[in-house]
């Protein structure tokens, strides 16, 4: 992406971002469509601001661009690596994304949280690259390529939207701590940052090959993705819970999350983050899950004992 | 004050202090009470809200209680040095400000952003101390007790807002720097910070005392304080413009602000901020302002070439 240092908007993070940009671009009962399933604490951010909160399908092609609502003001989407499903929006689906938003006059945020570590090669264009119209604001974080606690992210957004923003961010809460900025800046302009990301997408890469061998031999469908920290996987028996799973998985010391459905109508899964853990502990945990997920199987309706319902997590 | 960890939540800031009260407190159309002339910041923030924000006149005992509004939703208020004029809510007032609070429903902001530097002893109670309702969210800021770059403050809320204030943060920007908090705790927990604030408190008391033994040479009326890292002054002259004097000061070099009125009715004035400068340089710079206000008495419809207008600065 070719940038100017104006472009650029520093934030406390990709949350502040979607902050900054909701404060700017929303009023009460504006639609915002999402994605499902999604980033619920986007959906909640957009709906504090008094939004009406709209979920929209994610297919193998990512967002479903047919079923956004002509109506929407904005779209929050995570073309990279699709949160939490993985699935890259294809090139296809990013045009027909754009040409919406130029017919309607949509803004599409394009967060992209976490690509920075690419298991494949070639990636797509960002959305951001690919808009002529000036429709996209991208939201970038360092809380993935190097730590949440830093609290920075960053938006570029278009010249227009640019003055609010920057007034939004003082009103908010004035302006970041600097010297964290400058200090971040000083170990991207000496190439520490890319070699970081070099090296630890090594690491990563070899962790995901491991999560895939062994999610392989389980009754899931490991949705195909291209980057990130996570993949995800659909259970193919229906009658198992994930909720469950994911509770019985934590009492075992095996921490993974469940997908969050938004709305109705999408299927059941796991979510199995790779970044905060080691490598060595990769497989005995997932064969953990596979135990119980061979365990869960064919007895829906009658847990064990030490089963908890989704709702009492 | 007694307060307990859970009663704090720490801010990016005073404004990011403000901007969660005001997320939580406010909906569009609700009537906010802030002094005049007062911290234009706090009430752009609030408008940012959709609040209506009144302009309410603050005279020798601080912000006059009989004409704030029935109906305002939030009070804004600086107590201990009222931001600009430095004047302190005298006992009364706080007493009337808290019956004015219970009888009306209203949530009343303390914001305490300097009075760790006293100059004079025996400060009055806090809102938040003499409150026996839970009406009062105390406003505090490292921002003039170490630095602005921090970006550290906090607030203390009546348990019942608490939750609604904790949701709107993470919402808002996740949280912020924990290692500065941590480092911050620690200064604090050492006693450094109580040290550093009896030091910095000598100097800037006799640099304060500098100032008003220079400008009681001035025909300025200067305004009692006991508090802060500034002190306001009327002038006498009312045919002087304080714009024209602070813009023309600008040009030799000395930097000083006009008091802005948020609303018609308030007198012009100078605010002369001694917190960043050094000692040595005040009496120099107050002599340099007091031949430009004998310059500019009596000459109001004849401004020297060098005078700019209000609306060029």
């Amino acid at each position: 992406m070719h940038v100017d240092a104006d472009d650029v908007v520093v934030t406390q993070g990709t949350q502040q971002a979607l902050d900054l940009v909701a404060r700017v671009l929303l009023s009460p009962g504006d639609v915002v469509a999402v994605e499902d399933p999604g980033y619920r604490v986007a959906a909640d951010l957009f709906a504090s601001h008094g939004a009406r909160v709209v979920p929209v399908p994610v297919d193998g092609e990512g967002i479903v661009v047919d079923r956004i609502p002509a109506g929407a003001r904005l779209v929050y989407t995570t073309p990279s690596h699709q949160f939490p499903l993985g699935v890259t929006l294809s090139l296809g689906r990013r045009r027909q994304l754009l040409a919406h938003a130029a017919r309607h006059g949509a803004a599409v945020v394009e967060d992209d949280y976490d690509s920075e570590f690419r298991h494949e090669p070639r990636p797509l264009d960002t959305l951001h690259c690919l808009d002529p119209t000036g429709h996209v604001i991208y939201v970038g974080t360092f809380s993935k390529s190097l730590l949440p606690s830093l609290r920075l992210g960053y938006l570029l957004c278009p010249p227009s939207l640019r003055p609010a923003v920057l007034a939004a961010r003082q009103l908010t809460d004035g302006y970041g701590p600097p010297h964290l900025q400058a200090a971040l800046a000083r170990f991207i302009d000496e190439g520490l940052l890319a070699r970081h990301v070099r090296r630890a997408t090594r690491v990563y890469t070899e962790r995901r090959a491991l999560v895939l061998e062994e999610l392989a031999r389980l009754p899931v469908a490991v949705v195909p993705s291209a980057a990130g920290l996570h993949v995800a996987a659909h259970l193919t028996d229906d009658a198992v819970a994930a909720a469950a799973v994911v509770a019985a998985a934590a009492r075992e010391g095996v921490e993974l999350e469940a997908l969050q459905p938004l709305g109705p109508g999408i299927r059941e899964g796991l979510v199995l983050g790779f970044g905060a853990t080691v490598t060595g502990s990769v497989r005995p945990g997932i064969r953990r899950l596979g135990r119980l997920l061979a365990g869960a199987g064919g007895s829906p309706t009658t847990p064990g004992p030490r089963r908890r319902s989704p709702a009492s997590r």
